[in-house]
């Protein structure tokens, strides 16, 4: 599509000319995302302001043009490509931290405030935001509330929609408005925060958040366990989860996994059927107790050996493993196709198992590691050429019906974006899916924001 | 209004002649709620099942008539009073709890099931479900949810939102549908589980509910502490918060409520200024350091003594001073206005003594108590004849306008309903109001269900 001149004028008038281009360089570095998918947006402009993004949208909708908005593009499901073209909004010069208040445990920042920044200026006042996913250095926080991402701490702390308060936005009428609160409980009407977080910029663009902030405890200890196979570790994980002490992560990593992390970080990465890293917090006196307890429910049927890291770097050593996984896939296959499916924990023995048998009978590499304790699994399968590729898309279809059979769901904290709104009908009814386009169409009448993701 | 006959014959079949009345007795019966107002339904129903209520929502869809749902009546706000008449249905009657998982550490239950018969179920099982309102032996988890009531554990542990996975409901279309998850992560679309929650049955009907559940901490300690005046209470409660352990309650007494609670419970309540009661909660091992911390943080200017109760006999009789509190308040004023506002606790020093003034400047007695560590304080207007009456209405919209300069909001858990909806454009601008009247249609496009509740 051409922009229309007027709307082009309005763009220009708004953002100025350093902060609206339709150059092929903007253009080409604002088409892709971490889902390697690309569509060329028609323009890019990035914000500084909320009344900038109102005009913004007002100006798309009396036009009719597509809009996405865009923090860092780490997201790995296409969520933020153009796929119908239009103008990109980028958030990462609308990056301040307007406000920490720790006597109220909230921060208020602008949505292009990477991740790990916030929690760089939290640290020295004793408080973390808890979701952190491992892009954290590099991912805003507005990308965060747009996917509901998460990370390896959301198995004590829960995710975005557990850890923000209230939310400034310009809903797809044009429309600024404000919902949520600046307290730890609010019952004045509806929850427009949560409707927003996950959204993925379907229905509004978040131009504030007032995140929950979590006092830091003083202590942490990090177990390492493995186990003669998957099944095995995927048991434990499930004895661990039913006792009364939650771990503060709950990382799961399959042989496969194992092998290419110690092919990338060295020999302090042990070779095993599978293995658990397990973290438990909290004021040091406390962690003998939380120690014990998760050891006595990692014990079990398979356990090979259970070790408590002794240093800081030790347990530094542990996470790189765990952290060197993702880029370690890309050097296999560069099309990786990564999936966070989600089972109730219970379930996970069966899900590894039922993952590992459609590995085999797809003949396509599957690595398999992530958040199990909250049930949530990477699964990442890894075609190295065409035939491969083909046969890894049948395979991904099974191991999305076999994760619906096992009540759980297509995503924990990825998003659904591009690539897997196909699979929507797998997760969701057609009476939920259509009160969805309801809402949808209750804040973007003209489907301007972010057109082509999430609703099949 | 008069129920169409057509209407009347499908509810007849729909649920048979001994759950669906037109008779005075229950039509009295199910016209009022704790609030005190009252209106008279045209016809009662008592669901059992899902597929009823889809029924029950198609019919009276089809011949517009208003329809309430009604859990057991305990909120304060007029929610389930049938303001239009038309038709309640009460979910009384569809209370089993479906099942209890506690290696996933969630249960199923329908949404007549009680706050407190789930608790004594889930007590043996090392597990509970965080919300507790004072009501909890006699409200429904349906009403907890359609108006996210919370209590004192709310702190700590969250509210309905924070503690609900999913739904199964029917819109106001006549469809039903599910949402929401049964893992304690999920990145699948919009968010309609918390969209629900507090929606106050303007939205669509819960029809079963999967509740998160939360393991039984072993240890509890309750610790009682006295202030010169309430102003030097607030600033110990701002204090407590600020530090890292969270107490799984922090509870705020005025000296009018203290007064009141001792006519009603004995001696046994101290008389002060002001009184915090301190509840902290762990493994027994943790429970000295966390008591430790939490004292040295209530400890400051105006202190007057700090208490560790000793016995379980005392820790029941400094809460059965605090649950005494609302019926207390009865016999002073049957007609007192009942409210939940909440501010960030570092701005409640200036609301408790902003309370005070305006108690003064109206001549209307106020008792204030509550969930301070969420900044939640129940302001409770106490008129005794109609010219204090009508001296508190004008006294409470400053009250509001008071709690709005705070930063806080009209409701921190007992919700708008009738009684508050009025102050709604106080708390929200009116893009946010516009857009609750638009995903309100979205769910309810003829606006049969609960008609005058929530939106102004």
């Amino acid at each position: 599509m051409n922009i229309p001149a007027a709307l082009l004028e309005t763009l220009h008038a708004t953002f100025g000319h350093d902060a609206c281009s339709t150059g092929e360089a903007e253009r080409l570095a604002y088409a892709y995302d971490n889902s390697r998918r690309n569509a060329l947006p028609d323009a890019v402009v990035f914000a500084r302001e909320h009344a900038q993004v109102e005009t913004l949208v007002q100006a798309c909708r009396e036009h009719r043009v597509p809009l996405t908005a865009r923090g860092r593009g780490t997201n790995t499901t296409g969520a933020t490509v153009p796929v119908e073209g239009g103008v990109v909004v980028s958030f990462e010069r609308m990056n301040r931290i307007l406000r920490i208040d720790p006597d109220n445990r909230f921060a208020i920042v602008e949505p292009g405030v990477l991740n790990g920044d916030l929690q760089r200026a939290l640290a020295p006042l004793g408080f973390f935001w808890p979701p952190d996913p491992t892009s954290s250095p590099w991912c805003s926080i507005g990308g965060n509330l747009a996917c509901n991402s998460a990370g390896p701490r959301t198995v004590k702390y829960g995710s975005p929609r557990e850890n923000t308060l209230g939310l400034r936005a310009v809903a797809g009428t044009g429309e600024g408005f404000r919902c949520g609160t600046y307290t730890t409980k609010g019952a004045t009407g509806y929850d427009f925060t949560r409707l927003l977080i996950g959204s993925e910029g379907t229905l509004a663009l978040i131009t504030e958040a007032t995140l929950k902030l979590t006092p830091k405890p003083s202590g942490l200890r990090t177990l390492r366990a493995t186990y003669r196979d998957v099944s095995s570790a995927a048991h434990a994980v499930a004895r661990i989860m039913a006792q009364p002490v939650t771990p503060c992560a709950l990382e799961f990593i399959d042989d496969t996994a194992l092998k290419l992390a110690r092919d990338h970080a060295g020999d302090s990465v042990p070779l095993a059927g599978a293995m658990l890293m397990i973290e438990v917090d909290g004021e040091a006196e406390t962690l003998p107790s939380a120690v014990e307890a998760v050891s006595r429910a990692a014990r079990g049927d398979g356990l090979e050996t259970l070790h408590v890291a002794q240093t800081a770097e030790e347990t530094q050593a542990l996470w790189s493993a765990r952290k060197a996984l993702s880029p370690a896939q890309r050097t296999i296959s560069p099309n990786k196709i990564n999936e966070d499916v989600v089972v109730p924990v219970s379930h996970l023995p069966e899900l590894v198992n039922g993952i590992r048998a459609l590995s085999q009978k797809h003949d396509v590499l599957i690595v398999t590691f992530g958040h199990a304790g909250n049930g949530n699994l990477h699964v990442n399968l890894l075609p190295r050429n065409d035939a491969e590729r083909e046969r890894a898309h049948a395979c991904l279809a099974e191991v999305f019906a076999l994760v619906i059979s096992l009540q759980g769901t297509l995503s924990g904290e990825h998003g659904i974006g591009l690539v897997k709104r196909e699979f929507m009908p797998l997760a969701l009814p057609p009476s939920t899916l259509g009160l969805m386009r309801n809402v949808k169409a209750a804040f973007d009448p003209d489907g301007i924001l972010n057109p082509g993701k999430l609703l099949p």
